[in-house]
C-alpha cells in the first residue's frame, strides 16, 4: 500500500478519463454514463480514496475552525484563555486549532500561515515579543476573515481586542506597595513596543510621580520576562548603589526568578524587599513566600475573544465598530508585599 | 465588502463561464483566450480573489502540517513534549497544530475529524483518559496518515509509540520509599484502562509483594488524577482504621491536591506521611516541602516522536518494523519522601 493519499487525480489516470470526469462520478452526476461511474466507484474503492469533506468546505468557503495564535501554550494565563475559547466556540459547532510563537516573529508569521492554509473561519491572536511589523497580521484582515486580538495587541491593527487595564493595574500596584511603607520601587518591564508593557511601564512612572517618591532611571529595566531574564534583572538592582526597597515585576516568571535570586542572597522577602508580580499565574500562592501579583481574568477574555468571534460570522460586512473591552484588573495581596 | 472568501465559482459567474475555465485562466492555460484571462484575472482582482495555497497543496497530497493531540497544553509534561516536537520539526520545514482533548473522548474524535480535514501529513497524540474505543485512530491508519503515539498509547493499535517504563519507575518508587522506612505505602493511581496507568498499578503490587509488605486493597486507588481528586482521594486515605505511611501518586497534580489536604490537616510530610509523585511538574520544586517525582524525560519523548514522524513519511510504503522506544525514567528525590 502507498503512503500518500489517493486523489481524483489517481483514479483519473488508472481510468485514463479526466479528473473532472471522475469528479462528477462520484458526486453522481447525470452528464456521466452509468458505465463510467461504476468503473470510478471501483476503482476509488480499490485505491482507498477518501472523499476529501476539506474540499467540499472550501466549495461552501468555511471550514468552522478557529485558529488560536499564543506566545506560549505553557503559561496558565494563557491556556486559561485558550480553554474558555474553546468552550463557548465548541458549543456552537466550531473547533480550534492552536499554534505558538515562542515569542517569535519569524514563528508567528508561519503560524499565520498555515491558519490561513487550513482555511479557518477566524483568528483570535496574543502577540510574540518579538513582533513590530504588522503586515502579516494585515494579511489576515485583507482576505476579510475576522481577527480578534487579546492582552497583546496592537490598536493600530483596529481589530477587536481584548484587554486588561494594564495602566491602572500599574497604579494600583505602586500605591499598594506604598501603602506598605516601600519608597524605592523598581519596576522590571516587558519591552515598551509592545502596548501592554509601555502602558504597565506608564501606570508605573505615573503612580511614582503622582506620590513624589523619587524617579531614578536605574531603577526601571526592560526584560523578556522569562525566569532566567527576572534573575538576571534582579541581580542587576541589587548591584546598585542604592538598590530598591521593592520591585514590580510585569511577569510572575520573572518575579519567581527573582524570588529565587533573592532566597539563593538570603535577602529576606518581604521584610528586605517587596516583591509583586502580574499574572496571577498558580506557582505564585504555591510558593514560600506567596506572591503578590495580578488577576488578569483569563477566563472572561477567553469567553468575550469567543463570543467576539461569534458576533463577527453573524455579521454580513465588516463595516461596523469595533470592539474594544478592557476589563479591571484584580490585585491578589499574598506574602510577598506584606511587609510589618 | 462581504466578509466570504471570494471562490472561483464566484468569479465564474460574474464572467457566466465554468469554474473550470476560471482555473486554467489564472494558470495560464493554453486552451483559454487571452481576452477570458484578462477579464479573469480583472474580476479576481475586483473581488480580491486569493488564490488557494491549500488546493495546491490538495494536488499535490502534502500539506507539511502535522497535528498534534494532547489531554491538555498546560500540563508542563506536555507542552515540553509540544515544544520539542516543534523543534524539530519546523527545522524540516513542517509547521505544527495543537489541539487538546480535555481528557474527554468525544472531544478527542473531534479533534481527530478537525486534523484530518485539515489535511495533515501526520499526526503525534496522548489519549485522553476517557478514550477506550480506538476506532477513531483506526480511521488515522486507514488513510495511511503516519500516526505516532506517546506516553498515554494503546499497544493494541501497532503504531510507533514513545514513552517511559511506568513499571520500572512504580517499582523504583515503592523501593525508594522502603528505603525511607515507610511499611504501610498506598498508590492513588489513574484508570486501569489507560495502560501506563495499569503498568504503574502492576509495578506498585509487584513491589509490594517482593518486599513483603502488606498488601491491603484499601490502600490502592483509582482517581481521575486531578489536584482536586486528589485531595479526596488523600481524604479516603486517612480516614482508614489504618491509614498508610506513604502514599505514591500517579501524577504530580494529584499529588500537590494530596500535599495541601495533608498541610490543612497539620499532618506532617514527610515525618508522618512520605509522599511521592510523578511528572516532575515544576511545581514540584517550588513547594514545601518539595515532592520527591519521576522524571519523564519530556524532551526526549517529543525528539524521538518527531524523529520517527520523519522516518515515516520519508519510507514508502507502511510495511516495516514499528518503533516502541521505551526510555528509562529517573527519581527526583525531594524533601516530600526523606523521613528522618
Amino acid at each position: 500500500m502507498k503512503k500518500k493519499r489517493t486523489t481524483i487525480k489517481d483514479i483519473a489516470n488508472v481510468l485514463n478519463i479526466s479528473p473532472a470526469a471522475v469528479s462528477k462520478a462520484l458526486h453522481n452526476d447525470s452528464r456521466i454514463s452509468e458505465k463510467t461511474k461504476t468503473a470510478v466507484k471501483r476503482v476509488a474503492k480499490e485505491l482507498n480514496y477518501q472523499p476529501n469533506h476539506l474540499a467540499s468546505a472550501l466549495r461552501k468557503g468555511k471550514s468552522n475552525l478557529v485558529g488560536v495564535i499564543v506566545p506560549r501554550t505553557s503559561s496558565n494565563f494563557f491556556s486559561s484563555v485558550i480553554q474558555n475559547i474553546e468552550e463557548v466556540l465548541n458549543k456552537e459547532g466550531y473547533n480550534i486549532i492552536i499554534t505558538q510563537s515562542n515569542e517569535s516573529f519569524q514563528k508567528e508569521c508561519n503560524n499565520i500561515d498555515t491558519l490561513l492554509f487550513t482555511q479557518v473561519d477566524g483568528i483570535i491572536a496574543s502577540m510574540a515579543n518579538e513582533t513590530v511589523d504588522l503586515s502579516y497580521y494585515e494579511k489576515i484582515k485583507s482576505k476579510g476573515i475576522p481577527l480578534i486580538l487579546f492582552d497583546r495587541g496592537e490598536n493600530d491593527l483596529n481589530v477587536d481586542y481584548i484587554g486588561i487595564n494594564d495602566y491602572d493595574s500599574s497604579f494600583m500596584i505602586v500605591e499598594h506597595l506604598i501603602s506598605k511603607g516601600c519608597k524605592r520601587i523598581a519596576h522590571i518591564g516587558g519591552f515598551r513596543h509592545t502596548r501592554i508593557f509601555n502602558n504597565r511601564i506608564r501606570g508605573y512612572i505615573d503612580a511614582i510621580h503622582a506620590h513624589n517618591l523619587p524617579h531614578d532611571d536605574d531603577l526601571l529595566i526592560e526584560s523578556s520576562l522569562t525566569l532566567e531574564n527576572g534573575k538576571q534583572k534582579m541581580q542587576e538592582l541589587l548591584a546598585l548603589e542604592n538598590p530598591p526597597d521593592a520591585v514590580y515585576i510585569a511577569g510572575d516568571y520573572a518575579a519567581l526568578g527573582a524570588l529565587q535570586l533573592l532566597k539563593e542572597k538570603n535577602i529576606r522577602v518581604p521584610n528586605d524587599i517587596c516583591l509583586v508580580g502580574f499574572g496571577n499565574e498558580p506557582f505564585t500562592s504555591l510558593v514560600t513566600p506567596t506572591i503578590t501579583s495580578i488577576n488578569q481574568h483569563s477566563a472572561q477574555i477567553g469567553q468575550l475573544a469567543a463570543k467576539t468571534f461569534l458576533e463577527r460570522v453573524k455579521m454580513e460586512t465588516v463595516k461596523q465598530t469595533l470592539n474594544k473591552i478592557i476589563l479591571d484588573a484584580e490585585l491578589i495581596e499574598r506574602d510577598s508585599s506584606q511587609k510589618k
